[in-house]
C-alpha cells in the first residue's frame, strides 16, 4: 500500500526503554492507522513487549541488535563505536529509504552526531539545529537552536532562521511567518556581535514573512513571533527554564487548591476546565524535538518521557512527512541560497 | 535619631516617573517608619506629588535637578553627560555617606556604569553583577548575573559565586548555601570552556556551603540551589523567559476559570486562595535587582513597575542595609581572596 508510512524507532533509547518506546508506538498506531514501525533493539527485551500488543506487533518489524548507545556516552565515542547500536541502525534505515523518519529518546548528542554523519546536512546548511514547539499566548511557536550548537556565529543564526522560516511555512502553515533573534534587549546596540551581524543581514535578506529584530526572553511565551532564533546554549537554557517555571506554577496551583476546604470545593467545580489547562501545559504535549537541516526526518524524544509523550514525538515525525518538510526546506534553501550567499559575502 | 535610614531615590527613573517613585516611597514609608528619603528630580514635577503626601513629605528631602538619564541613552553617554542627572546625584549621595543606598527604575546600563564609576568595585572583585531573587519550589533563590556582563570568563563566574554566596549567608540567612553554574547539562564535559574552568576551581575553592556543579534551566524553579551563577546574557534571558512563562500560565488560568459556569463558580469559592497564589507569582513581589560587588547599596527597579513594585525595590535596599551586606561581602571577599587568588593562578 503506497500510502503507508514507516517510522524507525530506537527501541533502546530513553530512561525507561524499551517499554516506553513500545507502548508509545502502540498509542501512535491507534492515532495513525497508516503507520508501520521498524524497531531496533534487543529481541529478548523488545520481543516480549511486542508479544503483548498484537496489533502493534502486526505492523512492526523488529531488527535485533545487542548494542545500544549509553545515555552518557560522548557523541564522538558513540559515532565511532556505535555502528551496530539501535540508534545508528534506526538512522541508517532512514538513509536507506526503509523508513520515512527516525525517533529516539536516547542521548541527544549521539543522535545528532550520528544523524549528521549518516543523513548529511542539506546543501547550503552549515550546521543542523534542534527545534521544538512551545505554547504561547497566541498558540504555538517554534524555537531553535535548542542545544545542537552551543556557540554560534552569524552564519549559523541566519541558517537557523531560514530553516525555521521554511518549517513555519510548511508544517505550521503560516505563509508569512514572523521571526526574530533572542537577545537581552530590543535595542540595536545590545548583545553579542554575532547577533548584530545576523540582524543586519536578516533586515535585508527578503525571506518570506517579517523579521521583527531582537526579542527578549518574555517574548517567547508572549508569542511575539512564529520563529525564535538563538544559539544552542541560550535556547537550551531558555527551554528548560520555561519548563521548570511551568512546573513550579502548576505545583503552586496544586497547593492552592489544597489550602482550604473552599478552595478544594472550588477545585471540584472547576475540575473539567482545570484538566484542559493541565493538558495544555503538559510538557509531554510538546515532546519531540526536531532536527532541522538534515536530509531526513529525525526526532528526539525527551529521555524521561512516558508512552504518551513518546507517541507525541512520533506524531512530530509523521507531521514532518505529511507536510514534506525535507523537500520543502531543501527547495527553500536552494531558492534562498543565492540571497543568503550574497548576504554572507557582505558579512564576511 | 541614630537608627534612621536614608535611601536616595532617582525620582526621574522609570516609565511612569516621578509618580511611581513618589507613590512607591509612600508605601515604603508605611512599612519602614525608620526611613528618610533623599529624592533627586525636577522640583516642578516631584514637588506637587509630595505636596499631596504630607507624611512622606515630612521625611523627604527633595533636591532639584533638571537633568535625567533617558531610557535609551547609551551608558557611556549617560556617564559622560549625566553628571547632574537625578540618577547620578542619587548615586553620589551614597558615595558621600548621605544615603545608605540608592534605588532607581531608570536605564539599567547607565545605572550600572554610574554606580561602578562612583561607588567602585570592592577589592578583589573584577566586575560587579546584577542579582535578583526568584521563587522556587522550596522558597526563594538568588540568581546572578542578570545582564551586567554579557560575556564572562571563569574569573567573573567565580567572583559572582563568591558574591552570591556571601549574599545568601548574610541577607538570606542560609549559613551553608548551595550553589551551582547554569549549563546545558549536568555532565562535566558539556558547555562553554569558561564554565569548565570555573567548575574546576569551585570544586576545590572551599567556599562555605556546597558546590553542586552544573545546573540546567529547570533547576532554577526547582530550587536545586540557593545561588544560581551564570553569565549576564544567559541570566537575563532565563529571568525574562521565566517571567514570560509565569505570565502565560497565569493567563491560561484566567481563561480556564472563564471557560464555563462551573469553572466560574469554582473560581469564586477558591478566590481567597487563588489571590494568595497570584500574589506569590506577582513579578512586582520580586522587583528590585541587586548590584553586587560595589562599595555601596544600589538597587534597580523594573522600569515598568508600579508603586507597589517600586516599594519592594526600596525594601531590598533596606534589607541589604539591615543585614550589612556590603560590610559582610567585603569581609568575605578579603577572607576568600587568598584562596581564589591561588585558584585563579592555577586557572591561568
Amino acid at each position: 500500500m503506497s500510502d503507508r508510512l514507516t517510522i524507525a524507532l530506537d527501541a533502546m533509547g530513553g530512561d525507561a526503554a524499551p517499554k516506553v518506546v513500545v507502548s508509545g508506538a502502540n498509542i501512535s498506531r491507534r492515532r495513525h492507522p497508516q503507520l508501520d514501525f521498524l524497531m531496533f533493539g534487543r529481541e529478548s527485551e523488545v520481543g516480549p513487549l511486542l508479544g503483548r500488543m498484537k496489533r502493534l506487533e502486526a505492523v512492526t518489524t523488529l531488527v535485533h541488535t545487542d548494542d545500544a548507545v549509553g545515555a552518557d556516552d560522548k557523541p564522538s565515542i558513540a559515532l565511532r563505536g556505535g555502528r551496530n547500536s539501535s540508534m545508528r541502525l534506526a538512522i541508517n534505515a532512514v538513509h536507506e529509504g526503509k523508513a520515512a523518519g527516525v525517533v529516539s529518546a536516547g542521548n541527544t548528542g549521539a543522535l545528532m552526531a550520528m544523524a549528521k554523519f549518516v543523513l548529511k546536512t542539506m546543501p547550503g546548511v552549515d550546521r543542523p539545529a534542534i527545534a521544538a514547539f512551545f505554547p504561547t499566548l497566541h498558540g504555538e511557536s517554534l524555537m531553535l537552536d535548542l542545544g545542537a550548537n552551543l556557540v554560534c556565529n552569524s552564519r549559523n543564526l541566519i541558517d537557523f532562521t531560514v530553516m525555521g522560516n521554511a518549517f513555519a511555512r510548511s508544517v505550521l502553515g503560516v505563509l508569512q511567518p514572523t521571526y526574530g533573534l533572542l537577545n537581552v534587549g530590543s535595542e540595536e546596540r545590545k548583545g553579542h556581535e554575532s547577533l548584530h551581524e545576523a540582524a543586519a543581514i536578516l533586515r535585508t535578506a527578503e525571506l518570506p514573512g517579517r523579521f521583527v529584530g531582537f526579542l527578549e526572553g518574555d517574548d517567547i511565551a508572549k508569542g511575539t513571533v512564529d520563529v525564535v532564533v538563538t544559539d544552542g546554549f541560550t535556547g537550551n537554557i531558555a527551554l528548560k527554564t520555561a519548563e521548570g517555571t511551568a512546573t513550579l506554577v502548576n505545583e503552586y496551583m496544586r497547593h492552592t487548591f489544597k489550602s482550604s476546604i473552599m478552595a478544594g470545593l472550588g477545585y471540584l467545580l472547576a475540575r473539567p476546565s482545570l484538566r484542559k489547562l493541565r493538558k495544555r501545559l503538559d510538557p509531554r504535549h510538546y515532546n519531540g524535538a526536531i532536527f532541522l537541516g538534515l536530509n531526513g526526518v529525525a526526532v528526539k524524544s525527551h529521555g524521561g518521557t512516558d508512552a504518551f509523550g513518546f507517541a507525541n514525538a512520533i506524531d512530530v515525525a509523521v507531521d514532518m512527512n505529511v507536510h514534506g518538510i525535507i523537500e520543502k526546506t531543501q527547495a527553500d534553501f536552494a531558492a534562498l541560497t543565492q540571497r543568503s550567499t550574497d548576504a554572507r559575502a557582505v558579512a564576511g
